[in-house]
């Protein structure tokens, strides 16, 4: 084999690879992500990048890839190397690195012309900008963690007392806890004589106990005082977050969060789906690379940072929509995706951290949420439980969680419905020209002045702009349309006097930073379609909220409160999302931005084997709704497709 | 590392080893299990090899390797491997293969001279000669398998009915069998989509169910008929056998034994404890010598001869001792020597065949009999199950079990007292000068003419002879001592007027064998040291048997049944054994000769749900009577070691 060496700038790392390969499937060896919504498929054009050295190929031509060469880039995914070696740059928008989590000092200022910031102190209402709630992470319920230590004095064996020492140890359990059943894995029993024996038959059990049911995690010898640590993660299609606990304190010690390395398969679950089932090997790949994210979050970001030893974690818990649990466990997603969409499995096993070869304490236990259906997972039941929307005196009340598919649950205590309404990721950025996630250097809030549409906004960070999130999207199309730059069905008045309106590649466009101002070098606008895509992911939400009501008999008005989960950024702007037709129109009073509920609520678990009951409890009380059966959603859906909506009734506080 | 190529003869089998190995080690290597009763300490002298060229090294100089030397060979545990490829020729005597299995096809004549076969026939009564109990190996237990197959047809999921896969298939077990509990392993769930649907929802279930828990083994696809296969093995400190069932139809399929290979580590559990504690890496060492020799049962001697796919053995009973329990699933042994001799575990897992690298299927479940102590392990509680000693109405009865430790059970229904009376391997034929195993050309009974002092005998397999097993050594000594060659303590009278008494190397020996009747080109003799230490192995069960009836105050007399267990070969003679005072003087008709009992009982566990429950019972029930607290038993033992005993009026029918 006569393989080629590829650099990347600007990190310089280097990987050999076979000619024939693909600078995407290169850049993935060597650990590096590039973008690539579409899967690798050449049709999304995010995964540009630049040849230094050395000579290429083309996969194939397309109108896209000439468009991207003239400006001097190629598409990673379309780019074989051939017989020479490469240096290959990775420009800051086609990279996903330096992710920003969501809920981290971010803060508001740079990044604005000096001429809109007085405007911009006198418009932005801080009532109407969401800071996300702050809640303790047990959330209400009793510290008692999923995984404890118990401390034990066992008598010493004699002549007379000649028990074995596993029945000796089994029998002083049940002295200091309540259990119907005490399992001990053959590893920790092959050692155990010895371990009693260090200190005199004293030692520590590392145990997890759920239902009365003990699995035996460590005995350790003596009576030490070692950490105990847990990590609660949420799997996202897109973004994947870990919190690090203490799980005798009840706190919170870190938390980081990174892009799910799966995005290289594509950017919705379907793709992945497809990779797993139809690649050779693919399964495997697709769950190796989300254990590989995981344990990069360990270890880079928690476990280095924190100076803590990766074996005294002890207990992981994990929520993620059905499909990210499955390819998290092994098991194959195929049928999720075909009708009638039976996922394999909305119970999942405990496992042990090293079944999976993740970088924690071998013999950790990882717990994973309980899905609801094949497109309801452990995510939306973990953001149940942190709502306590299930809790017996609970309002009736809405959880919307807008993530990459836009799942909701409305009910109050006994009863609970909860669909997905296929939402797409463009509030994650996917599917709009200068779309990306959270990160560093996106725009996160705008204003455009009704007279000069002047644009003044604000990036995470106060990076220089590179692109636009969640938050800053929704206020961009408020904004269009409140200026009259877009109308009622998001169609561009080309006939605006201001430069920032001109016709581009794809028609009509708005020019929201000019290129100087930006570190990509290139003019950020949005465009037609990026609008027809936002309008149809706004659509597809609100049709879920009315087709979910119609269900159950319910008006808007019913509802008490609204959580509003998701990775729009650090704020939401409830009024704006309101404007546009995303979010129903009631106070502003009843709405709740409580960022990311899933991982907030897979900590709950981790430290509450209370919590961890009623979340199973939920997985099993929340009836889901198919929405692809019956003409209901569609027929709301095609009604939502405009700012506000078709029938304005349903929006009498917006202004048009 | 200039490896050197060592060639063992007949065999032919090669193996590279450095230079400074010695010969026992190198032949482990390669396989070829080599006697060394004294664990490779150069004082037992069966290892004794012949080096046919290339130059080696003695360890150390000994008397005994001198003596060796002499006679052209050299203990292969004491000869280092120098810098030239050897070539070496183990002698039969040396070698431990072609085992003969206990209870498998001898038979009698051959080998005998034919001046003496006329008396043979005439002294030789069938009545006194027990032949092993032949019973269904159910033994009265319901056919009701700790391994079943569950055909199910599932409803076919659609849009209405989407239960997940797994749940469909829970339910629709619960519906067929009752139970508390489901376990589906993870590698299981990850293929069950797939699998649910290959035939139309139409599965088989491989499951364990005990006492309402169910783990399962298997789905496949299809109601098919494959065959469901296990294997029960009796793991001695000597000799392992495997017995391989048809569970759906409760028989036997086939049998099969072979040594331990563990022997080269030493003949008894202490000095395979002592290796496994205390070499670098012996626990694993020890443990997977263990392993190899139950795969190569299964492999050579049960799924090649019969044909069958490993895949299809789906469960597996292991009985054994508590050390050897310990060792085959690795776990550290070292408290089982030390006072106050605590086993790490007495109830053990139930692990996958992969955990342990067993060569069934990877899946399959192995169950381990539960101990009693240290020294009394899961084989007698398999014995004490197979004789039906704990049933309600069992009248008293005693099992002994004369293998390499000599363990024994007393009591009936509610009450059992059990004890180990460290026997010594004496009469698996370990330190007896040509005493062997009951393997091809083992002399098995024996008479010798009162007048002329001839000798008659029969071999196993009716081959040459090339020793003596157990049945033959209880032969053995009952006629030196009924004609007077030796007296009670075992004293060789030396003015006997033959010439096959002689004074030997180590003293007074008794020629049983000319040199040119045998395969061994050597007299077979047998001398005073080896009566010592068969009086010292009778003594230590007499006395063991005494202990337990003083311990609960019963008489001889009340015993009902003895059940004799052990591997002597195929018959017992038990007149002699009472003769010689190895077991008490009671009716012949009491006596009921059971073979292997413990691999019998793992059968029984195997094939009822009810007889697995009652092994557990029991090993809980038995009540361990540790013989080295007190001074009872080491009395009784002194007052045993002469033929039949020191109080004659408790062998009232043995003449002298
Ligand atoms: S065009 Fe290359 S990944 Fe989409
Ligand atoms: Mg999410
Ligand atoms: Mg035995």
């Amino acid at each position: 084999m006569n393989n080629r060496l590829v650099t990347f700038l600007p990190a310089g790392v280097k990987v050999e690879v076979e000619p024939g390969t693909d600078l995407l499937t290169a850049a993935g060896k060597a650990n590096i992500e590039i973008k690539a919504p579409c899967g690798g498929d050449g049709t999304c054009g995010k995964c540009a990048v630049r040849i230094k050295s050395g000579n290429v190929k083309a996969r194939r031509d397309s109108h896209l890839a000439t468009r991207i060469a003239e400006k001097g880039f190629n598409l990673a995914c379309q780019t074989l190397v051939q017989d020479e070696d490469l240096v290959v740059e990775i420009p800051k928008t086609s990279s996903m690195s330096k992710h920003q989590v969501l809920g981290e000092n971010a803060s508001v200022g740079a990044g604005v012309s000096d001429a809109l910031s007085n405007y911009l102190l006198h418009v932005w209402q801080l009532k109407e900008l969401l800071l996300e709630q702050q809640k303790s992470p047990l959330n209400g319920y009793p510290l008692n963690p999923l995984c404890r230590r118990v401390r034990l004095t066992l008598p010493v064996a004699n002549l007379q007392d000649n028990r074995d020492d596993l029945n000796r140890l089994t029998m002083a359990l049940k002295k200091e806890i309540k259990c119907t059943d005490i399992h001990v894995p053959l590893s920790i029993i092959q050692k155990l004589g010895e371990i009693l024996r260090v200190d005199q038959f004293k030692v520590t059990v590392l145990l997890s106990e759920v239902s009365g049911k003990v699995e035996i995690i460590a005995v350790e010898p003596g009576h030490g005082h070692q950490p105990l640590y847990g990590i609660a993660v949420d799997i996202g299609t897109t973004t994947v977050v870990a919190y690090l606990l203490d799980l005798e304190k009840g706190r919170v010690i870190d938390t980081a969060g990174t892009h799910n390395r799966q995005a290289r398969f594509g950017d919705d679950v379907i793709s992945r789906i497809v990779y797993a089932v139809e690649e050779p090997d693919g399964l495997k790949t697709v769950h190796q690379s989300i254990i590989g994210t995981i344990n990069t979050l360990i270890m880079d970001l928690l476990v280095k940072q924190r100076h803590i030893k990766e074996t005294d974690i002890r207990v992981m818990m994990t929520a993620g929509n059905t499909t990210m649990a499955h390819l998290f466990l092994g098991i194959n997603p195929k049928f999720i995706r075909l009708e009638p969409y039976i996922p394999t499995a909305n119970f999942y096993p405990v496992v042990k951290a090293q079944e999976l070869g993740l970088r924690v304490n071998p013999d950790a236990l990882v717990f994973s949420y309980a899905s609801v259906a094949s497109y309801v997972g452990g995510d939306i039941v973990s953001g149940t439980l942190f709502t306590g929307m299930g809790n017996e005196d609970a309002p009736i009340s809405l959880l919307i969680d807008i993530g990459t598919n836009g799942e909701m649950v409305l009910g109050a205590g006994d009863w609970l419905v909860t669909c997905s309404c296929s939402a797409g990721p463009a509030f994650e950025g996917s599917g709009i020209l200068f779309g990306m996630r959270a990160m560093h250097g996106a725009i996160e809030r705008m204003q455009i002045d009704p007279q000069t549409y002047e644009v003044a906004y604000t990036t995470i960070n106060n990076g220089k702009a590179i692109g636009i999130c969640g938050s800053g999207l929704i206020d961009c199309l408020a904004k269009l349309k409140s200026t009259g730059i877009i109308d009622r069905a998001g169609k561009f008045q080309t006939s605006l006097p201001t430069e920032r309106m001109r016709i581009g590649e794809t028609g009509p466009e708005f020019v929201l930073v000019w290129r100087e101002d930006t570190d990509i070098n290139r003019d950020i606008v949005i465009c037609e379609a990026d609008v027809k895509n936002l309008l149809r992911a706004k659509g597809a939400v609100f049709a879920g909220i009315r087709t979910l009501l119609n269900v159950v008999g319910f008006e808007l008005e019913s509802i008490e409160n609204i959580y509003v989960a998701g990775g729009f950024g650090n704020y939401l702007n409830i009024p704006d999302a309101i404007a546009i037709g995303l979010l129903p129109d009631i106070p502003v009073e009843k709405y709740k931005y409580v960022g990311n509920t899933s991982a907030k609520g897979a900590c709950m678990a981790l430290l509450s084997q209370e919590a961890w009951q009623e979340a199973n409890n939920l997985a099993g009380k929340l009836t889901y709704i198919e929405l692809s059966v019956g003409n209901l959603f569609m027929d709301e859906f095609i009604s939502s497709l405009f700012i506000p909506h078709t029938d304005l009734t349903l929006f009498p506080n917006v202004g048009l």
